[in-house]
């Protein structure tokens, strides 16, 4: 499955012209032969925009969702996008896959990052959220997220292929981007698509580096510091295969591990 | 605390030129103000000698642990070196650390590889073992252990401070002393010496590339694919450090991660 990473911090604060970017996105990536695009996190409405987060976010099926599920429907893509959203009286950090028959896959990041998100969003409970799509099965995490290794082998054990993940990855950290990343889908056997914001933002300043990397630790696709829209091949064969050669998953030790719960 | 690194595959089947090879690294390894010498996986014999890993086995407080003792103390420097564990029937691929004061701390490991150590060796059951040296706590661990993040995490929740890994990494695993052995140092906030055999062996081809790569994913000393002594600091206050800026361990939500035991 052709994945499509969007890195881009599109117009932060307003929706409407970031769902437009997601349209013109999905065209571009549907045109590619791309079956899944993925926005950054907090795509929808930009990341460093203090109160506007609160006042911004909208539930999982609100009115974004639907624009955002006509859209899938009309370029046939998936799209995963970053939103705040609203629940009653809290907000998490969530990112949403929306398939082209409007199925929905919602992830609400559970490992905050510094203080500007501890003090914006409530951390979400549910470890491992998965869909299918094009055959692939598909998980969903966010940023800091991927930084711990436990995230990871959650997935991996509950049977991801391709692992999305949506994030706002700052100065200094390309160590993620550039290494950690690789190494996770390496040791975890799966392919992980990273895709990040781009420039400065606020008192940030985005790295860039999406990247979408196989089991081999290999990328297939990777941008630079610089508004790209960038396309790679998610293989199932080539993973099957690798999963073959390299039985991390089959040689864990789990009676050895009780000390990290 | 400088850590002296010797990579080398010694002569495989004579432990008597191995032990020699580690008197003399010891003296250079003082001579460079190096506290601790780490020697490769299975040093005092060889690694691909086939039914001699069982013949050339000895006890943990054996003829050759006496030898090394007398190495350290001789030069007063910490020795870590592999060999082939024998208590009664079995046989471990086991590595030890011997004090300058004749201290032992003995690990055996826990994650075999592959068929051929599967049949040389009865894995270990301990997941952590520790010692004290110049200030420093330092973790044992060998090789493919490395590969499980588990592991690593582990000893990092255990309060190590340099983990100690003599491995026998082969072609085409490069990726895992380039990129893996970094991102462990990194997610953890601990250093890694990651001492390799080199050469060709029997059917292996190892690959060197030895490196001590601290909290920041930066390495402090780097061989390249020739015999070699390296040398590097490990820095108590820059860790102390590095461990403020990145709170890794603090940030873990183990409530999440009861499927990985």
């Amino acid at each position: 499955m052709r994945t499509a990473l969007l890195q881009s911090s599109g117009q932060p604060g307003s929706v409407d012209a970031n769902l437009a970017a997601l349209d013109d996105a999905a065209g571009r990536a549907a045109a590619g032969g791309a079956g899944l695009l993925v926005a950054p996190e907090l795509h929808l409405t930009g990341y460093a925009i203090g109160d506007d987060i609160a006042r911004l976010a909208e539930p999982a099926d609100g009115e974004s969702a639907k624009a955002v599920a006509e859209i899938a429907a009309r370029h046939e893509v998936g799209v995963v996008y970053g939103y705040p959203e609203r629940e009653g009286d809290l907000v998490f950090n969530s990112v949403q896959l929306i398939g082209p028959d409007g199925a929905r896959a919602n992830y609400r990041k559970t490992h905050l990052f510094g203080g500007f998100e501890r003090d914006s969003f409530t951390p979400g409970e549910q470890s491992v959220v998965q869909a299918e799509l094009g055959g692939v099965r598909i998980g969903l995490m966010i940023c800091y997220d991927v930084e711990f290794p436990e995230n990871v082998r959650a997935h991996a054990l509950a049977g991801t292929d391709l692992l999305v993940v949506p994030t706002a990855q700052m100065h200094p950290f390309q160590f993620v981007a550039e290494s950690l990343v690789p190494v996770r889908a390496f040791e975890n056997q799966l392919y992980v698509a990273y895709v990040n914001r781009v420039g400065p933002e606020g008192e940030f300043e985005f790295v860039g580096l999406s990247t979408l990397v196989g089991p081999d630790g290999v990328a297939r696709a990777r941008a630079g510091r610089s508004e790209e829209l960038v396309l790679g091949d998610v293989d199932p064969e080539f993973l099957s295969a690798s999963r073959e050669n390299n039985p991390y998953l089959r040689d864990r030790r789990p009676g050895l591990y009780a000390s990290l719960v």
